[in-house]
């Protein structure tokens, strides 16, 4: 087995990789996945020295385009928005707007946007800078939350989302097309369930809910992965495995970097001193705030075991390769000493001198010098298995 | 030894088990374990986005029962429900009433049982979703307790039980028939203890601790096979040990991850801050929450042991492959020089010449080549023994 | 030198080991060890669902003596208790009364002194099992301690101590015969110190010192072992240290874990909350407190000193090996090409051509081959001492 | 592939490191760093017992130079001070104003700066041993701030910045030429943004949000080099790697130990306790805290992920080193059994005595030899490639 | 190279560790250095039982000297005490007094002492008990504080100096002779600097501080060497390097146990629970808080950091070691065919037969056999050279 072709032996691997998670958010996700944005580093676009709240757009990110779902009062509005002088008249006559704002790439929109809905310069910095930590701020009359959501074929891979709630709006900005609250907008359209009927901080929760419930599958996904890899590595050992190993880990490190944060955040939303969020949503989301300690749990445990299984598959490997090495080495020390006798016997000293290797001239001196070879083999092999080895 | 057969070599290795633990709950919780059900990994029927507090029964759920136990009464009323009306009439007249809900596969069951005695949809999701960590929620009048049961005989398996505390009702769901309470039960229908005069609150604290104690025996068993494997390791090194310790450590883990939310669970139940726990129940909880803290106490002194234990394994595997290398390879050592001496005399240069290979025409050739290979095989052994190898 | 043998060389274990720890509590100590009891896992006697506050003795416990000693009046009563009355009568009329209770076996008295002394069920269960860790609770008028004693001569070995103290009576439950308190009785019975003159809780305070400062001979002979090992390392690496690091190891994580709950339970009764603590007594629990620090600063610090030295030796270990196989298969390396040469001018061409090995019959061939193999030798050794391997 | 010349082989790791990190500060803070000050470790140059409050300092330093930027008038004054008198007209007369000292170097000029700014002796030892963590203290009216900026090319090489801010004016100190701070000097002189509006704290925070800005292109290169290693140890194992990933595991280090203290140190001025600080520069500050926990997440993030791949580093390299001596044992294990049949057919028995080598006169008795030897050769690899080691 | 040799090769050792570390306080704490006395382990003198406050005082202990400063009023009195009577007097009539006490000898000294300035049974205890960690305690109207200089030359030694200040008296307990105060006695003897006018809480501090100084070249001492340390290995790897690496870790971790307690210390007297802690000291307390936290943040990273080397350390031995055993396998690997087919054509098959070994009657049998032998090594190398083996 060639080291060289380990990693490109991808049959094997995928494998074990089984067939790709069933992403409950979609295809819409799966699409927008761009094979070369791996890491979510921080890249600050804007210059240290710069004014905070500059605005400063990645200039590769998707166009904005704007849709509302007005609901709360006799009919439901669903539309998009092209001229922002509409969205000012539904901000005043809606009883309960959604205004979800997807692309982070127009410049001018987003300025507007800002200004229209007096959003804080520091928060919509924080908007288009994509790289942020879950998180919650309380500017005067706006809440202000960050969550990241996890895709749902790279964990490594998060989308972030923004919300801005006050009053009687609930903005919400998304990196790219497709998310996962086609459920959400299905129960308004057709008001079904609390959301359609309660207050904005409620669709808020449900939001963040269906953000921390992406990551469900994913841990699934990996977790299943880690389970089907320890079966592997105890019915054989093979080099790619550590490979694999080193993949999960890292995925695993990746999603707890991403949830982490989520921790803190809901918390934040569950204490009572956000005048924004009603006792009764409390209840939920401290349900919410559940689920976030189960994944970092499930995180965890699984960072631990997979430390735990690198050590055995260490183990097994060093086990493994002891045991080649110690059989062929035995198979040299027999041989080693039978050979030596062989090249005896193949001296050329003189058959003059009667002194000379006599063996040679005795009858039965090949017989001998078989027999002796035997011996020392049926010895050494006598002592191999008295100390264990064979 | 070959390495593919480590692990099927079940009976080296059910000797280091033994024979199963004696688990006290007895027979109907090894009858209901399934072996398949292996990992305790959240998996969440309802989809992201889904309405919060949607009840999704798991299709593979056993049938639900309704069991109840009325006492403090005069009577002392058992027997099973079939029709709701009935539990509503009894809850009216009994002053004190255990309700026993056994098996979450029966939808409208389930959905009646919620609706009869007023519980949260959210808890009721949780309750029907098996997958929660051990927690005290506090809705109103009710208090919602999450708790999980390990199996005896595996300890990465374990149940959910859900309890409901309520004025005069105290209702449990399990996920499976047989539990740990039938003493519980025993002492009721004798109108023996306390658990048969105090209030409720008393025979939740009562069920509470049969859980915790659930987990002694399950730690004792690892733990006597932890002991049991070191003695072995220190005996003799096998390569099977590796996975022992592996599994071992897999179990450590599963009961800790199982029972260290129990310690937030408890202790929030000690506090004074839940009006359903009287004060004196509050001190038997104290002794529970000494249980558990025991419990984590030996799960996390045992997962260093047999980190330490692993250390050790690892040193006495290298030392003990060290031994084997070093002995063959000085076997060889010592030969390779004799063999070279014979391959020369070996050589068939023309006896014409008297500059060639006199030695062979030497009266005494062959025994002074002899001589020369003892000697030489001598030199080195009192080297390799100066410097210690043998 | 044999692997079978290493841990068999008790020899040069002992040698290490030096002389048994001069364990300042004395013969008793060191009989009332029990050879079997190893672990100080907690069993539990009673069973899951049992109700709480059942007494289940040890059937293998000693039967129970009590002695009391009366003091703080005229005279010093010190006597054993047959008739639990006499106590009763001597609760009554003396000032200050230490009752003294050994052994653990006697189901009929134990319960006969829970009910005459009010001692409340979930403590007595407390008491009678074991395995308890170190705590304090304030039952109403009485304060319950645990603390565990450890033995001078196996640090995995620990005696539970419980302690009542209520107004005039302080009550000790021991496991076996033999204390540290012998100078406490002395000092009582000659009037001496202020144990004799203070309240029962400086008494109390006297007891838990003598028990942490059992401690500290047991870890200063650990230290004197880890550092004594260290230096034996340094000196030479012998499989068996491998063994005492891991011995070691063990000791101090038994240590910890014995001696960790002692940290809260000092550290509570030094807080002001505990009525029956005075406050000059507290001056003296804070000087007690410090010394439990001590013993975990110290067994923390020599766990993390043995992990350094286990790598240490590991390195050791595999620098001592790697030395050895480095030599040994140079020495094969320079042989082979020269064994090589011999074989060549070993072939049988035959000497009808003249291409055939025509160095067989030049005049100085053997010289010639000689030379050849002197110069491959040296050209191989200049090449290995160049790169630094010799 | 010699060891020796491993780290020697710039080529391949420059390869790697790729082009040094774009700055953002530039050119200036490039020149100043100096090669020999590599490490960021405390030389006090007072010496023990010595009076606190001494100022010593260091010979080597650069000469002072004193900048001011008056502003918040009607003009900007921006000049170069040489007479202290002039210094003191201009805080009587200018609203609100920078002073920029660099370099320090001139004992008198920093002791007359102090007295004129009536600066504490302590605050000022500090600022002149350049070895302090980041810290807030408070001495009355004066708020003392200290940071430290990350040089771009060195992440082992940290400046320290001291800041001393109190009613109108701002003093910093800086140990060498070159800052971060251009852009706010332009903005102050155009009047543009908020920094040229508002007051000093509002200064205060825009440098300090430059300091940690600073860390995010240093934080960004090293994250780019770990996953270039990543890759580049995935594709192939070489010695030299385990060099780097070393090097990245100092640089992760150095980096954390220099930013962990601004975590506490902005934290203390977000806390309303600081009267300097007015509430709406607190919202601002909060903005950089969330930044300088991003910097500690990812270096923590990335310490955890190089450990990672040093494991997986050392795992590859002894699967690639396994693979290579196993195929080179296989080889020699083959060919020695075959030499010792040839051996053996090379022995010179008398062909005398018909007992002895038969074989030899054999008509097919070398075809016979050879047949043999194709045999044993045959089973040994049928063999091994059963036990797949080949 | 030996392994026995290696830690015996003080030359090359010695080369690494430079000359001693210059430490300030100079040659007495030098002579003052006990080769025997090693470890600062915790030997208690007196015996678990004993009374608390039992004064026994080490054999080995220096004789009491006592030495006072007398400052504050007209004169400075400075003088050795012989007469208590006298320090009594001094007592009455000096405004601030520093009694200094050096060695721990004098048991009857100590005594009269303790009783003439009424300080308390327990902390007397503690100060001839030298090992205590660094601690603070309040006792009415006395400051009761250790504190443990280091040793410049071995970072393993630490002196206990202990402290009481009560009104207008300060004294200290040093355990030998020489200490860091020398530039504070000839502060006061000059009545130059705030020592010499400010209270004896300054003075308290200015005794303090130095102590933490003491640290300071004993940190840059190892970090100095653990740098070199870190260059020479990058530079060559040695076996005495892992030596080296032990050692330096033994070292930081005696420094940290011995600082750690100081941070508890020093921010007890920050806080203002201490009466006898004027405000005005607490600022240049908090200076020293700050030195304390360098010194354990420089120490926790260097732990770290040498952690990482030795990891670096190991995995460069083991690619060291792998390529010389890589080297010479390959050797061994390409002559043994080479010898095997020498070993053939030396077999003495009869050349009666056509079919046996017709090669040797080859005209160019030899030059074909020598030309097989470098095809078998030219392809075997070839393919080594593919596989980058070599």
């Amino acid at each position: 087995m060639e080291y060289d072709g380990d990693f490109a032996e991808a049959g094997s691997r995928n494998r074990l990789r089984g067939t790709p998670v069933q992403y409950p958010c979609g295809k819409a996700m799966a699409k927008k996945r761009n094979g070369k944005a791996k890491k979510n580093i921080w890249k600050r676009r804007s210059k240290p020295g710069d004014a905070p709240g500059t605005l400063v757009v990645d200039p590769n990110a998707s166009p904005t385009l704007i849709r509302v779902i007005g609901f709360g009062g006799s009919d439901i509005i669903e539309k998009e928005i092209k001229d922002l002088q509409e969205l000012r008249s539904l901000i005043a006559t809606t009883p309960r707007l959604w205004v979800d704002i997807v692309g982070l790439g127009s410049d001018a929109t987003l300025r507007e946007i800002a200004s229209l809905l007096q959003l804080h310069p520091l928060a919509m910095e924080d908007v288009v800078n994509v790289y942020q930590r879950a998180k919650v701020e309380d500017f005067d009359h706006t809440l202000f939350v960050i969550a990241r959501m996890i895709d749902g074929n790279d964990a490594g891979l998060t989308e972030q989302l923004s919300f801005f709630l006050k009053s009687n709006v609930l903005v919400t900005f998304q990196e790219r097309h497709g998310d996962c609250w086609d459920p959400l907008r299905q129960r308004i359209r057709q008001r079904r369930g609390k959301v359609a009927e309660a207050d904005l901080d409620y669709l808020l929760y449900s939001m963040i809910d269906a953000v921390i419930d992406s990551y469900f599958p994913v841990i699934e996904h990996i977790v299943e992965q880690v389970d089907a890899l320890e079966a592997d590595i105890i019915e054989e050992v093979r080099n790619e495995q550590m490979h694999r190993i080193h993949e999960l880990r890292g995925q695993l490190l990746a999603v707890r970097r991403a949830i982490r944060p989520h921790r803190e955040m809901v918390n934040e939303l569950v204490r009572d001193t956000i005048p924004s969020i009603r006792p009764e949503t409390r209840v939920h989301l401290r349900d919410c705030y559940d689920h976030v300690i189960q994944v970092i749990d499930t995180v965890d445990t699984y960072r631990e075991l997979t430390s735990d299984l690198r050590d055995f598959y260490l183990s097994s490997v060093s086990n493994s390769m002891n045991e080649v090495m110690k059989l062929l080495t035995i198979i040299s020390t027999i041989f080693i000493p039978l050979s030596f006798i062989a090249g005896v016997y193949g001296m050329n000293f003189s058959d003059e001198s009667p002194w000379n290797m006599p063996e040679l001239k005795w009858e039965y001196g090949y017989i001998f010098s078989l027999a002796l070879m035997g011996l020392v083999a049926s010895v050494l092999l006598v002592y191999f298995r008295r100390r264990r080895w064979i």
